[in-house]
């Protein structure tokens, strides 16, 4: 038997390999994928690899928030309509077009790049947080009061951390700082909630406003 | 909102777009998987696009059998200790893995790199048939009632229509030619079976052998 656990090619061995170290990829669902990629004809597999390429090559951050961009400042960096007093900080790409997608936001953002986690061997100057205390400081000085951060990020103990590092940081500029409310999801049943997100929902209940 | 369906980057956008062309890749696992892919040390990228690239513009394919192959010759056709008088003929390369890791086989194979579909436009020419028929024509000279053929092709109307043409094509060689038996799965619960294999599996019951 020359296969069992072997590969009747080594570029395919080597295909299955690359792509099973994708997250969520296993062996099988790669070979899959690969047999699939050798089916197409050449120039559309060179599309598929030179998109990849690009991106991993090509891609620019903003140099003010750090998002994605095509050009030195982001799209929403650069919106002169947008409400350029608050700023949210999150930790990745992802959050801001999470966010973006509610509709419900129209300031600005900060991306942090990561999560302060001495676990991963992540510090504070390994995100972009001295970027963001210089935006704060220059945010108080122009607007003062008007001048708000909310901290987006996860309720983990990183994300605890991370927020809580950054609030003794820009604290001392006196911007009003704000986190995202916590609670039961929207048109969430109270039987399907978890403890923790129920008793502090009641803790910390609102008016009604019907 | 300046993204809403929309990306902060062309590049990020070609990617997602060329990741969820991959067959079971949705928009949303492509974004996660670029987002990873840009998170990556760009020789990691390189060697994953390589090995793709590799895969595609680099495999070659057995001359004699059409299975994937690392020379001119597969192992398998290479490898004179396996049975040379049978030919077990598959639509894909797939199905020489998943027979080959059964253990239960040691003959040769065909891999006739599609099946007959007009509603696909493929028709008999677009597939290795030719080569088959001449492999048979010289395996049963060599071999006389010893050669025999396998039909290891898919049960649908597709499969049953190209092994009935692969069957018109070399029966009159006086090949003996057969299919892989089909019944109740090894192991599997009567209550479980569909209808036509349940009924099948009696009307073509076997001897008890204890």
């Amino acid at each position: 038997m020359p296969y069992g656990e072997k590969y009747p090619s080594a570029l395919l061995e080597n295909a299955v390999d690359a792509i099973s170290s994708l997250p969520g990829v296993g062996k099988r669902s790669a070979m899959r994928l690969a047999l699939h990629l050798l089916r197409q004809p050449v120039e559309n597999v060179r599309h598929f690899t030179e998109a990849i390429s690009n991106l991993r090559e090509g891609t620019r951050y903003c140099r003010i928030c750090s998002m994605i961009s095509d050009d030195e400042t982001c799209s929403i960096c650069s919106d002169r309509s947008r409400d350029r007093r608050t700023i949210c900080v999150v930790e990745s790409v992802r959050d801001v077009m999470s966010i973006e997608n509610t509709g419900q936001y129209h300031g600005l953002y900060h991306v942090l790049g990561g999560i302060i986690s001495p676990i991963n061997g992540v510090g504070p100057s390994d995100l972009t947080i001295d970027g963001l205390t210089e935006r704060v400081r220059a945010l108080v000085s122009e607007n003062g009061e008007g001048a708000e951060v909310i901290l987006a990020l996860n309720g983990d103990v990183e994300g605890e951390t991370t927020a809580f590092y950054i609030y003794r940081r820009i604290a001392p500029f006196g911007v009003k700082v704000s986190v995202p409310a916590r609670g039961l999801g929207f048109g969430e049943d109270l039987e399907y909630a978890d403890e923790l997100t129920l008793g502090r929902s009641i803790v910390n209940r609102q008016v009604f406003t019907p």
